[in-house]
């Protein structure tokens, strides 16, 4: 079948790549519609790995996917073929004590699409497990399908932030990652939510999109904690950290109410020093969120009431055949680009 | 000063009572300018009790406020004269152990207003604790201040519902109490809300003014489990119960999902009949709620956002004078009155 | 083999009964060398059904085993032959909902032993899956082995007691459930615990083993609120309610302090009428709990730590062969009887 | 009255000191017979300050501290004149939001003993609010009244890792708010506790006074990660950090399991680095943790149940008049003294 293989760092094609997949009773198979471009798709490209994951051999990219079923499994019987659909691309095992423990996503075994040496989604048909593949609601176009799994992270977070209704909430970070935080936290029970980023771009396009939906605050020139400070003086009751920045993470304590609560979302390079003490006279609470479990459902019934719109961030779009020229254009990060995607129909 | 005094059983006026309260250093002086009538008011009014609480003596009515700062005491720094406010009718003994666990509302000794021997707020001033009296930003209104009492019981129930984002819901109960809890439950996470009650004309005052946001079920002629069923197989994630009714109480653990929760804020007259073994084999959890405690802010905030429409509540207004004739007219429970509300200016 | 089968309503024999069981990869084949006799065992041979549950096909009884591996499947890496252990007797299925979520205990089709059409472990050997079979520690006896099956019962409801160090807790109902529960409760964190029965015969097998551990009180001679109020006005923290009882449920929100909770795990015939009123004022908090879910290892940790001793309740042995008298003897529940065991070695 | 008086750094002396108290509605006289000498109190004489708090005027030292009522307010219920008891240094402002929210230990105004400008308890005499006064059992003596204040730290801490029945821990730090984090956390569910330290000093007296109950480990020979992994492959269920050390503080995902928590007390001098990636992907949650609040009552059921033993922790007395040698011989940290007491009977 055709796929966008990364050959190694720095060198893609759409291409002919074999990949034979059988259709367990529990399965369904999948043709990819729509792939969004992810971040993590682009540091594989340009760097050959992400920490511990090296691509050594040649690998299919893409994890962001929604498509139509077009054969089922002997026992799938909540999906037909010819269901608009999305898929969670990563599948634990049903032995791991994490899976008991109703967090799957920890599952060190867990096969994530387009983790080396998990082939990826960008390509003609896919077999997945039905557990994993959701129906789209017929209201639900197939762009939104393919945000359900960046939106999921943002809905993810939320969950973890024990949002209690009426709260204050600063999101750190206003790419793809912060959007989809800051619109999760407004539809889970937060009142007021502020954004903030370095990039005034990133910024401008949250104010032309979402217009007051969220207060924006420009890390560069604003002074975050007595902006915050002019309505909520004890600060904000949830902090989601979605930029990584070392600078952001340190000043996490002074953007937090007393009992208030941390979620750390993005993925720093370094150890970040954090002031302890200043930690404990607030007793903060942090938590941390890696991908997401339990949540994709939830992620489209948000966008299907309308309590979530995720239609801005599709930006732009290519045919499967230029997918290799969607990522580099990804790569370099264009001011108007927020989701790339790629169109397989 | 004027007051609507309940002389004793079906007796009321407004008409001069005497009442001396010293402006403590933390306390404010507030002129009420709205208050609503509430249905505990009312079954004072025909009753003379509710539950152990009986009406010995004349006694003020009312809980329900927002009004203007007139006066404040030395100690006082968050409020100013003039300031717009609404009122926590709720005074606990800081002495007692639920104020130091955080749960001041459960306070046995807690002095709450129109509840004997404490008199209520329909009356020309009201001393108040600074603590328990907020200010209302410039866009709500002081209707919309005065249906914060209400609101505020809603808002609780969604926080004692610890909802799940995108989790499902169905209010049983289309009264007051039933739509604020509604709206809260969607403020504050969940993805859709159905909401239940006999009677077609409450039904249709939630279809009239809240649209598609929520689905009405006519519990009178729905099989609403069934009708749950058709997008929620597994049942909703969370049940209020803001009916009272032992039938729906009965019903309960075959509306709820494995894992959900269930939050009682009607009140039975009588014992209900739960089918324990029923709420067992799902592990359905059951939090039920009195009152409100720490969320009077929270549900300005979602006013203020306008997260939250509670304007359609308001449905009628009587000057003071006429407060009598407005309790009784609320007490008839006319099909188009949701909240009837008294003008002190 | 040889196995325990019950034919049908009170008719039983140890007999041969051909299982043909087949050891998957992720399987361990055990032969049980411990099993108890469980309430569940005696009422399907009383009564030939439970709830919906009916015998209609000869059925192996028994499922609270502990054993010796005779054989492991390939995939098999924590367990090897010759290893002493007990098994979690439901085995869910990996594709159900419930079991992503956490609560695998509650997927409707999970297979537990002796839970028509599922053949319990009285009988030679036993096929089972690693993950729900669990290494005794050199210090635990096969015995002790045996009791982790309703001790995990116990450890359960305490840990959906979400219990705070210090809490005070009543345990209603001393029998094997009520005992367990009580230990589980003082080991996790209560300071103090109350245990009532009807039955002074085990009040008196309380005292006589757990000393002073735990304060007895009679139901039938003694007024329960009163004694708790000596030391506890408030009431206690936590009730767990393991006898089912109408009465003794009738009766929770008079035992319990406000904020307090209620851990249902005893199982009432009916549905038992409820004070909902009375649950409000508290904000009593009402969890109930099935089977348990992810709970044997600590269970067993809390036995090898010598937290929780369980040895006084294994009362008699009886030999394979004799197994059917051992039920017998069981179902007449004379008064110095617990956990009546049948040992196949 | 006599008082033990910091004048200023390194200068302290036992002798007159002005203090007039008047007793309100709500307030008890107590007379402290035993004062236990904190950290903070020989901080204070050595640096004459900590953190933002500043010795400026001549100050009364001490807080961990049990006594006996002289004299009771007009208000009072729950204590008499003679009663022993045992007190919380700190009170909260009824005014401030954290009370009602029931943090008040994190009201910014909070009054604590000993800390500038408030006076502590190292004196004759001494007023304070019944609420915060707790009345001893007949069973636990003096000495261990005073030492409930460092315990209830322990219990605090053990309270906010919302510890699941039969976890594992590991504490880190063997000094006195070490130990009583391992006794609260061993009686508070959790089944197995290592406790480690660079001093072999202090774990040789852990082992002498506390035996098997813990699991000895020496940060500075043993490995460990690698010794916890012997027995817990994925880590321990909480961390408790006791110790301040930047070097404990940057290991700490790497001590945890997956969905663990981690609970600081230590207060480091510097913001320490953490790795966030090692956080997120063991999606680890941190607690923080200042003071206490709501423990003081549990912490003295545990004594009084037997399940914490705290006796082996006082291991030295001074008489009143020795109060400074007292604390000279403390600050020098010797070998053998955990708890250092003054007794001014």
């Amino acid at each position: 079948m055709k796929a966008l293989v990364l050959e190694k760092t720095k060198k893609m094609a759409v291409r002919d790549f074999s990949i034979h997949e059988q259709l367990g009773p529990h399965d369904v198979r999948v043709k990819p519609l729509r792939v969004g471009i992810c971040g993590s798709d682009i540091h594989y490209y340009l760097h050959g790995k992400i920490g511990d994951f090296t691509v050594t051999e040649p690998m299919v990219l893409g994890h962001e996917a929604s498509g139509i079923v077009t054969e089922i499994g002997k026992e799938v019987t909540r999906l037909a073929v010819g269901d608009r659909v999305c898929m969670e691309p990563g599948i634990p095992s049903p032995d791991s004590p994490e899976f008991l423990e109703g967090m799957y996503n920890l599952d060190p075994s867990v096969a994530f699409w387009a983790t080396p040496p998990v082939h990826g989604c960008l390509r003609e048909t896919i077999v997945h497990p039905e557990q994993f593949t959701y129906k789209l609601p017929k209201t639900v176009s197939l762009e939104e399908g393919a945000l359900v799994e960046p939106l999921a992270i943002g809905v993810y977070a939320a969950k973890k932030a024990y949002i209690v209704p009426g709260d204050s909430a600063l999101v750190i970070g206003a790419g793809t990652i912060g959007i989809v935080t800051a619109l999760a936290a407004l539809a889970s029970g937060c009142s007021s939510v502020y954004i903030s980023d370095i990039s005034e771009d990133k910024l401008e396009f949250v104010k032309r999109h979402y217009g007051d939906k969220f207060i924006p605050l420009n890390a560069g020139k604003d002074d975050i904690r007595r902006e915050i400070a002019k309505t909520h003086p004890r600060g904000v009751n949830v902090v989601f950290e979605a930029s990584g920045s070392p600078e952001a993470i340190a000043a996490l304590p002074s953007y937090t109410s007393p009992g208030g609560r941390v979620v750390l979302v993005g993925m720093p390079n370094e150890p970040a020093p954090i002031d302890i003490v200043a930690l404990e006279v607030k007793e903060i609470n942090i938590s941390s969120v890696f991908r997401y479990a339990n949540v994709f459902d939830r992620a489209i019934e948000f966008i299907a009431s309308g309590q979530i719109n995720v239609k801005p961030l599709h930006t732009h779009t290519f045919p499967f055949n230029e997918a290799a020229e969607a990522l580099t254009f990804a790569s370099g990060m264009p001011a108007d680009a927020v989701k790339v995607m790629i169109s397989l129909e």
